[in-house]
């Protein structure tokens, strides 16, 4: 096997805008001067609109580049629980969310590149082939130009790719792999990376890897544009910084996929 | 004062796609028969992506023109609620439901052409002039070729012309006018017209007479548009399909009003 | 075995109260007249504190026995979309909504007397114990008395049962069954009966056998208190009143299961 | 004038349990340890099944008395914006909410002793007599020994002592006062205390003068049972920790409105 050259840029991103109403969720300012896209809530799990316009606006004024993060329509769930949706219905909902935050993106004056699924809608795309089509189809008529972001060496990253679209795969800091390349699911051991220090060491082997750590310590080798940070938990800033500095600190340039695909 | 000519043609509009999940609300199907334009959901008073979706797709079957027709966040009340919105937050949910409506109306072939504002956003827009250009702001924003449909001689008519946007102005074929040309409020003497024969006479007298008939008879002069009729009343099919008979029958093409532009 | 005497009398319960806001579901005020039973929606899979009034009201009015029908929080879904809520978080949900029944039902002089639970919260009670324990808990400290409808024959049913709750078990007049006693899921072949007239048949020869009659013709014995109906398809109306005419020609008293306990 | 008698004794109230899903808000942890009534949110405005039982839970480990904190039907406005609900349908949601936690307060085994309404529904009873009739007939008519928790001196406070209620009179220790005794609207110059030794201060000086000190320095005598102090301003825990200090170094006790009852 050939060796897989080091990446000398990635982007960071995270989930931002997931308040509702009057509630916020994780410290936003914070994430948003870190990280080099932002996945703003599109108000069917979380997000209204003026929390989605202060989020464009905020990303605007960091120079961030903003996705659309649609999910289910399952506030108290906040997106999280499989809800049964047909293909057909995942696509309708998709394009309504893209167009909401395409449309309030360029209102705002910073509009979207990409979407990034959310919760149990981005799973039933990992799970099903017609699902991960629909959401691509959704995509595509939205805005042509519009990046699928995707789990790197997932079911809806290679359906995107097939579809023709342009893909940002990413990978997550702080969640652990199976030897398959696979998220170990959230309630299982192994499924959260609590500490920082660990969760930025391995990001930075896995870029120089070229592929995801599984927990058994085994390399799946995959493409990595993006990694993913998460802003809601108790230490989100504090990981994410130590990540960047990791990165930044082994000379990898931390950049918007955006600035990588003009380059 | 110059004789008003009168207009060989005009448009039929109707609220439609007005259900919310498993609720349906007046008979769409025969409605969309009858109108050339119609005035979908989007989501906040009424409406999801479901039937968002089969509402574009039923209008293009149909060769009905599509417009959106956002409202306020508030089903239980069925949009008609006043909520005191600030103008800026009213932009925001404007630019939110008007971009979700042109991403799924563009996604079934179906792309949406103006925007009509439901219920108690509609009366805030005629009630504050900076609501107004904030309403017509969104929909300027959203794609510059979209049409603000207006209550002929308002006030959202006047601003959406001062800011340069396309306006068609309608009239309502079932409520009745004070003599200043304002609707009278529902819940006040004379604010309905049940009778079919009477509303369809009565349309065809304002548009011979080039203005609104008011409660006591005098002619208030407007440019007319499109006449909108009411979709979810006991006798709207009927009502509707005797305003569109008595209208043939003197002579008036019944034609969305995008032909009348195009022309 | 011995012979399963033929019930004298039975209770006809019907979902009601099924709209939201500005949307009705069914012909409420015509199954008013037919049924004994009412049940109530709560707010979350549908109904409303203002619609919830006047359906205890209109039963009240009618004479019919009300009870609270609670369900999913999920209004686009009509709470028929599994949700996988918990055990313990469905009998929080379901203490919520008999709480607010009992309060309304009080206040408007026609107390709810039992509790029956609506789609997909009625069908994790029939395939979880722990989940039909919690249901039961649920009612059980709501009120003490109230009675718990369950599917005849069902897990709910002998759960409640053990628990010491008075149980009214019910079959279902428009629902085909397996031979071993359960529904048909909705969806496949035989689920639904449309025929009005083999409906109502039907329905007698299960009274007087003691039993469900089966797609093949079997017969399982249960116990038989009420015979749902449903109020919301096209001709519900027309169904439930041939039952009523089938069961009482027969010389069955249809009586509201309360009269029964009561006697 | 006679002299108004030192109150030997306070209740120190806060609103808790105004998350909803997967959002918090305020610290309830810490200002449930130092209030002696929670007023929960019931769903409407905040609250959901889940935080309502747990919130019900933590004050009864604490042995805090529990009440009902009803609101409008409008999360995204948190309850604070007038819907214009008439008297009637006001009576049929409070009684709605009531219930509701009656039901949940029970199960949990800390049954509610009070309601005390939210934002834009507790001005409501404040500026219509009509509309403080229905809240109070709906708490009459959930439970006959509910206490109805009321602004001292207000329009509620009248109408539910005249409709034979027993009533928790209450004081606002961060808000300011015009010399009528009425609360500054929020928005306005001294709408808001928020130095926290001034609000302690002012709060003792209160109960010492037997009345409301109006923000030009005047006392507005009325009778306090209560004082509300706010759980979701940045210095929330800090303002109730040394008004309970104040109080308690005052020879002040600061208990449960219920135990003054009892004793």
């Amino acid at each position: 096997m050939k060796a897989i050259p080091l990446k000398a840029r990635v982007d960071l991103n995270a989930d931002m805008g997931e308040g509702f109403g009057p509630w916020r969720m994780g410290d936003d300012d914070a994430i948003m001067k870190i990280v080099t896209s932002a996945n703003i809530a599109c108000g069917f799990h979380a997000g209204d609109p003026d929390i989605m316009a202060r989020s464009f606006d905020a990303a605007k004024r960091l120079g961030v580049n903003a996705g659309a993060h649609p999910g289910y329509p399952d506030l108290s769930g906040f997106g999280r629980r499989p809800m049964g949706f047909s293909p057909a219905a995942i696509e309708r909902l998709m394009s309504y969310q893209i167009g909401a935050a395409l449309a309030l993106s360029r209102h705002v004056g910073n509009p979207i590149t990409y979407v990034k699924a959310h919760g149990a809608l981005a799973h039933a795309g990992e799970a099903n082939r017609e699902t991960a089509q629909a959401m691509c189809a959704a995509i595509k008529s939205a805005a042509p130009d519009l990046v699928c972001m995707a789990i790197a060496g997932g079911l809806l990253h290679e359906v995107a790719l097939q579809m023709g679209l342009r893909v940002c795969s990413e990978i997550y800091a702080d969640r652990g792999y199976n030897n398959d390349g696979k998220l170990i699911p959230r309630g299982q051991p192994g499924d959260l990376i609590t500490d920082s220090t660990f969760a930025a060491e391995r990001a930075l082997r896995m870029l120089r890897g070229g592929g995801i750590e599984a927990v058994d310590g085994s390399l799946v080798p995959v493409s990595i544009d993006s990694i993913c940070v998460h802003g809601d938990s108790a230490h989100a800033v504090e990981t994410a910084t130590q990540i960047r500095q990791q990165l930044e600190g082994a000379g990898i340039a931390v950049q918007s996929f955006m600035a990588h695909a003009d380059a």
